[in-house]
């Protein structure tokens, strides 16, 4: 059965570790209750593709010993990570949600993947992804009602991670796959300045970005920074940059609030959650610049503010090669979702995909001109809870969205901006997150305001 | 028999096709010509890893009906191209001129190549590629002197072009695998700005690139320009913009004449003969621009005067983890020379890493500033003509650049700007290129110099 969101006592690792080394306590161990979790939760939150338990044993076995001897790799050495099932793992499928890859197996580690393990982290699981990383969503159902989704198309990592299967798992956004999953399962997650974790294979597209989900900021963060230490960011990219530790909490003196194409579609319930929010920040000191108080917020929100059309419009075109090669080699390999998103790309011209590129250019000088008015800007991580889904209606047409709205989330994806998403609200009785987005490469500093909220804003609100 | 140089009468396809609606010639009939060139030429210039005879006679058949209907798919419908063998052809295998990847045959095609293929262009081969493109050199000789390297990485493509077996093929640069290649055998080719051509499934590094190598200015344009017009740039890459035909010839005013690394490494011959064209470029009132003229061109020059450097750094540390991969899944399947590149990468930081990066950005910082000061910077595509190259030497150390030394590309690779090499010289009876480099985005202006180049300048010097 589902837990409830308001019990919900999150799984973390950096706690944990500590114990490693007097003994009380081992990354064995830590595995095997999450194997009991599993084996309790995963019947119904459907969260993984694969699961490689007897490899995870001796890996957890080795990373027990490293402890012992006082010589883990990394703070993540022994951490149990799940991986989601877009990314290459040489010791289990890459199927990526996809008929046409079904039985897909290269046998070789995606970039992050392999940073993972050199840091020592134990490559549990790989987790659904909605098809090829679109719209068309897996079996996984939200860890905190099994009615509703659990956001994609970062489904699985998100779900696994809520459900307490594993601390930490890897996520990859497009347009809103690692924020809006991470939100609607009561995750942490960063989202990074775009190239900064080494995409390794899948460059697909232009704003795709790898990151972490966990139950805390610090797994978060390390998950981060042990793969970028090893890994990099992507190519010609310089990549994360931070300490090697959670970045210290930094108090915000002004913080922009974002209204984006998104508050139109937010429910009235998780609006009042997000004002009572504001008030605590403006009671905590925090001033709010809001569009009607600066010219460049306005500027910002106009350039955001048919974010969905132009995420889509340089995302279809980018995947549309690739994915025509897998249709015709595998004419039944997808989804009649999947299928009519082609037909769309195909039918553009290589103008039409300029003229997107250049809208996304125009709103990151936006972004970057208001950069001196505030700390950083917020916004929520998602319309409002999680929504239900029951699965397409026969002979109805294709539901749009059937992992939940990226409204609020086109907009850091477009401007290529770091964001933490921050676990700060229930609205009916379900998470709903709350979005800090910062300047490119301000992946550290969003951080460590992050910090600062979750210290400082006591409990959720709602 | 090699052909001498002196008696080179270059293959070309855009004179051709106006005959092929009246009728006097077919794209059938000139793919059977280059059969017949390739039957006498390839078993010395051993260009080729595949040839899909069948496939092309098919193709150049159904060419060879849109013709004569006077509904050709694009000015190259029937084009016979020869791929270089790093990108993924559907119908022959890819192997990279890596034992590694022997057998390797995906059965799908890079974008460049589904692009070419919508054009009507007739996919006839794969080249020969160095390993993985790097500097462990294939069989392919230089078709003016067998006994001499084509260059490479793309040396199958520089080689098949320079001997007539096809007017036009693909090549791809990292560091200098077009350009140099390409001046070695005579031809002309594009290096185009990056991002320039959907390198597809190609995105390995930072700064590759995939451009046309061909025997006259307007194939070149062509291939280029129809391939964009379909596959787009990469991702997020506004691509080549042009006209779709070869630009109008465009006589400079100033020229900034760039001595890069190689000056001091270039023979005295090679120099003599750069010198009598700038002397001709004087005579047609053209005026230079050196390093000893103004304090920009003399900062560009310091700024890309470690580019060797500065490109393998970058590079290596780009490649080590997917070259990790392959050689763990197959320990014989590197050869010495590439086993030990990736040991050196392997010993880099990330923060190693982003100093290169930062170096890179410098120079191109130092490159825009320099853009006033004239029409475009000239220097030699390559240090001389093709060295002779004998294979390894059992018990010595291995040779360092087999495949000639990059020390004039590097900066053009660096600075992601467009460069045109144009068979100006002749040194030794063998052929040596010369270099026209843009801004970025300059591609069609780099190709109208080039172009009054070619028409100005009469013959080829030395």
């Amino acid at each position: 059965m589902s837990t409830s969101y308001a019990d919900f006592k999150p799984l973390t690792f950096h706690d944990a570790a500590r114990r490693f080394t007097d003994g009380n306590d081992s990354p064995r161990a830590y595995l095997e209750r999450c194997l009991e979790t599993i084996a309790s939760r995963e019947p119904e939150v459907k969260a993984f593709t694969a699961i490689n338990e007897s490899a995870a044993r001796a890996t957890a076995d080795a990373s027990t010993a490293r402890w012992k001897a006082g010589k883990p790799l990394s703070r993540i050495d022994g951490m149990p990570v799940a991986i989601k099932d877009l990314l290459e793992t040489r010791d289990m499928p890459t199927e990526m949600g996809c008929a046409a890859m079904k039985g897909n197996f290269p046998k070789r580690d995606n970039a992050g993947v392999w940073a993972l393990r050199q840091a020592g982290a134990v490559i549990l699981a790989k987790t659904v992804t909605a098809e090829l990383g679109g719209s068309h969503p897996g079996a996984t159902t939200n860890p905190f009602d099994k009615a509703r989704t659990p956001g994609g198309s970062s489904s699985g990592s998100a779900a696994a991670v809520g459900a307490n299967m594993v601390p930490a798992a890897i996520g990859t956004q497009v347009g809103g796959s690692i924020i809006r999953p991470a939100a609607y399962c009561g995750n942490f997650a960063l989202k990074p300045t775009q190239g900064g974790i080494n995409r390794g294979e899948r460059l697909a597209t232009s704003m795709s970005t790898h990151g972490p989900h966990a139950n805390s900021l610090d797994d978060m963060w390390h998950v981060a920074i042990e793969m970028v230490k090893r890994c990099g960011g992507d190519r010609g990219a310089m990549g994360l940059m931070g300490p090697d530790t959670l970045p210290a909490a930094i108090k915000p003196n002004r913080l922009i609030v974002l209204e984006t194409e998104g508050w139109a579609e937010a429910d009235p319930a998780t609006k009042a959650a997000f004002a009572e929010l504001l008030r605590r920040l403006e009671a905590a000191g925090v001033t709010l610049v809001r569009r009607a108080d600066h010219a460049f917020v306005e500027a910002l929100e106009k350039a955001i503010a048919n974010g969905r059309a132009v995420c889509n419009g340089i995302t279809s075109w980018e995947n549309r090669w690739y994915q025509r090669g897998m249709l015709d080699a595998a004419p039944d390999g997808f989804s009649e979702r999947a299928k009519a998103a082609l037909l769309k790309a195909e039918a553009m011209t290589v103008d039409q995909y300029r003229a997107n590129l250049l809208l996304r250019q125009q709103a990151q000088l936006a972004h970057a001109a208001a950069a001196p008015l505030a700390d950083a800007a917020i916004t929520l991580s998602c319309p409002g809870p999680a929504p239900v889904w029951q699965g397409d209606v026969p002979g109805q047409p294709l539901a749009a969205r059937p992992t939940g709205d990226f409204v609020f989330n086109a907009p850091s994806s477009m401007l290529f901006a770091p964001v933490v998403t921050v676990p700060l609200m229930s609205v009916g009785g379900l998470p709903v997150g709350l979005q800090l987005m910062g300047q490119q490469h301000e992946d550290a500093r969003m951080t460590g305001l992050a910090r600062w909220f979750r210290e400082t804003l006591k409990g959720v609100v709602g």
